[in-house]
């Protein structure tokens, strides 16, 4: 895509300022329908070291309402696996309504280093995700040739006014010019989609590379906006239908039976405890984040088994994020929005208490989204979670079971228990009649959803003493695994600077 | 008061044991009462290096509901003038009904190094502040003797499992135990108040503090909980009252008069865009972090002075917040915690498009809040900038100011103007009948929130070119003066590690 762009095109000065103008007027006239049409924009600006991003970002963000954007410029963290994440720029993208202009962008990294195969796999799946929530995603390139390179970034070194404006590698990345064109065209390639298409803009010529941006922004949103009544894609079968073994659910061939007495229990609990407690200092030292996702039928135990897990860990390894329904400002985000927003950053244990996929469970059930909207979010978990992987999160994920007569029993108790009695609602026991649509609802979300990088644990939590051992083993299994895989602790990638242990949380009640 | 403390108070462990079981359970269901009575809590857990804070704040946090609290462990900032920061701490300030507890908090830094009386005097007005917006304060110091330290210290060394919490400045804080004491005793004087006390724990025996702060928790919440009617404070006279002076309005005393014409004007804001432009980059190399707030009548040119501002500026500088109505999240938090969100943390220039003003200005006129809510914001907004000052933000404030005429005149011309009528609302309209009442708030709001360290400058702006380029040379003076009085960007204290250049905004449309 990068040497079929003829670098020589240029604008005479006072054509280019009146197209500037043009633009700008209609670009913030678009800003206003696309607002009215509850549409967010991700507008994202990628090119080489020096092809005039800054000036060219600001004739973007002069066009448009201040009330309706705001300008990223992000640092790209390292992961312990050594591939860039996602979510930094996840969680910047905004609500409907609203404009997200990205002068630094996960694309940053993308070819300029440590980006592989996979990576660029997650990034195209994140974009038609994106599309497929509404988003428009705008993407352009600045494209300058390796001699007008030099030649600005020796200006920019002469001048004590310009030579803040080069970074270390930027003198590298003239000299490696044609490697990491290759890397930048293998980019484009590998995330060029009818949903969100790459514009390469020759950026030779200031004012022509303004006025090219400025067009193609412009037209995308003129197109958005033609298509008038968006047209629904087809409704796509899902890939495998629930078939029979789903239909007669897998919960019912669950072992419920066996239990372990007092005295054991305290034993091996307090052995896991112990271990568990090294873990996650370990995983703290290691910067090794972790997630673990707790769901289950109501009344399962998911309480006290997070509890027998949080008592162990040191407060400054773990957060509890507890999931309930959307407010109105997450809902005006991408479904997984804030589940980005709290998954860790860091060597901490996220532990989730239901998580996102309430998506194929509740709201599945109770109607809340359409079917589209849930088939499509298996496929969408699946690779939200392969990412977060494959940046080296260690994923446990628990399916707590108890069958229904157990669920009665422990519905009456607490409905007894003065004590305990808040803790019971009324929509418990209208879920409980849903009782045989959450089984199927479960077990198709388990076998849809369960693999290699994060498997599906079911746990028969009849016993609670066999199933907070189970729980706990589980995990710490899944971090020693992924400690040894990674070479441990010691060789850990190199550590970078040291981020902000603590992240803003904003649990809503 | 830490010497009168009596640290050999030591409980038996069972005895310890049954009493942390029932101190739990009290703590639970009266998180579930504030809860219900929307009242917000903030927990401060400070104390010695190895006096026991982590496993004393996970027992608290197990007594809790997770749904309801969040743990912070927050590093703490280097500003520009080496003074900590309260903004880390306040943006984490939980809404209403919930619960955060701080592991490490603004008085680390309080009396490990770099606090003074300015800022314990911050954090005075900052408790009480919270206070005085329903926010329930919790405040307990772990203290235990130099011996007992230094042996905790050298057992934590030797053992492998234990080193980790072993942090660089653990050591020198016991070597210096005596002079840190003192430090610590300054604190605890300065920051002692009814309505945010501090409990001194003796935590020799890990029992016995940790029954001692789980009691204070529980022993806070309930006084609370008992007041069951919170009594309004008396309604104080507010210090000066609106005099003569002030109602006759000084805005008619202004100079509307006056004009540049065309090509002076272009030579003048040229001159300074360019020398903004520097000045931005400057802010951002030295990490001087500056706030500019426009503040006016409605049409008095607001959006075309921050347009000549931005236009001149490198898009990473700045940051442009539109402020308007709080949503519902935003109210359920101190009145100023929105703003705190966006302050800048580091060389960026954050412009506000209207600002907490609103409280003194459209709340108090259109009666959004009560006239002791408003009253009291003069001081709290006073306190704020002086904080934010007296770390090194460089603050401007504008108020522009046109006469009733020219206003009529610029809705009438926005109305017959089909690309600009959008911009004109019922609202201006509505607004412009309370003109005498918009006019005398404004009035008493720059008597009473001009101060040294964050003037109001009050600008006429019938003529939009003498106002824009009054408005830009206000800014590049403020921020000549700060890089001077700073020993300019070279010698800007130690730049430590480099923190995020990008926050995430979250600016509500």
């Amino acid at each position: 895509m990068l040497e079929t762009v003829d670098l020589s095109r240029s604008l005479k000065k006072k054509q280019a300022q009146n197209a500037v103008g043009e633009l700008m007027c209609s670009i913030g006239e678009m800003q206003r329908h696309l607002s009215e049409r509850h549409t967010a924009v991700v507008v994202i600006l990628e090119g080489w070291a020096a092809s005039g991003r800054g000036g060219i970002a600001n004739r973007l963000l002069l066009a448009l309402d201040p009330r309706g954007y705001s300008f990223h410029y992000p640092e790209t963290p390292c992961c312990p696996t050594g591939r860039p994440s996602l979510l930094p720029f996840q969680r910047l993208i905004p609500p409907v309504g609203r404009i997200a202009v990205f002068g630094r962008s996960f694309y940053d990294r993308a070819w300029r280093a440590a980006a592989d195969e996979v990576f660029l796999r997650d990034v195209a799946a994140f974009e038609r995700q994106l599309a497929d929530a509404g988003v428009l995603v705008v993407k352009a390139f600045l494209h300058i040739s390796r001699e007008e390179q030099g030649k600005r970034l020796k200006k920019r070194m002469k001048d004590p006014k310009l030579s803040w404006n080069v970074e270390a590698g930027d003198i590298e990345e003239n000299e490696r010019y044609d490697e990491r064109a290759a890397a930048a065209e293998a980019m484009l390639r590998a995330t060029e989609s009818e949903h969100a298409p790459w514009t390469v803009i020759p950026a030779t010529d200031e004012s022509y590379a303004a006025v090219a941006f400025l067009t193609c922004v412009r037209d995308a949103m003129s197109a958005w906006l033609e298509r008038a009544a968006p047209v629904p894609a087809p409704e796509r079968r899902a890939s495998r239908t629930t078939d029979a073994v789903l239909r007669s659910s897998m919960m019912t061939s669950l072992d419920y039976s066996g239990d372990l007495d007092g005295d054991a229990y305290e034993k091996r609990l307090e052995a896991l405890q112990g271990r568990m407690h090294e873990l996650g200092i370990a995983m703290m030292q290691s910067r090794l984040p972790g997630i673990v996702v707790f769901e289950g039928v109501d009344a399962a135990g998911k309480g006290g088994a997070i509890r027998r897990l949080t008592e162990s860990l040191y407060p400054r390894c773990y957060d509890v994020v507890p999931v309930g329904a959307p407010n109105e400002w997450e809902r005006a985000h991408p479904y997984l929005w804030r589940f980005w927003k709290e998954f860790p950053d860091d060597g901490k244990l996220v532990i989730f208490d239901r998580s996102w996929y309430g998506r194929v469970l509740v709201e599945r059930v109770e109607g809340f989204c359409g079917e589209r909207d849930w088939k499509r979010a298996y496929r969408e978990i699946n690779e939200m979670e392969g990412h977060l992987a494959s940046t080296g999160v260690v994923i446990a994920k628990f399916w707590l079971q108890i069958d229904r007569d157990e669920q009665l029993r422990r519905f009456e108790s607490r409905r007894d228990d003065p004590e305990r009695s808040w803790k019971l609602t009324d929509e418990d026991w209208r879920n409980r009649e849903k009782w045989g649509l959450y089984q199927e609802a479960a077990s198709e979300m388990i076998v849809r959803t369960s693999t290699a990088q994060a498997p599906w644990t079911v746990v028969a939590t009849n016993s609670k003493k066999l199933a907070r051992v189970k729980v706990l083993s589980t995990i710490v299994d899944a971090i020693e695994a992924a400690i040894a895989g990674n070479g441990g602790p010691k060789t850990a990638p190199e550590p970078e600077k040291k981020k902000k242990t603590d992240t803003e949380k904003r649990k809503k009640a």
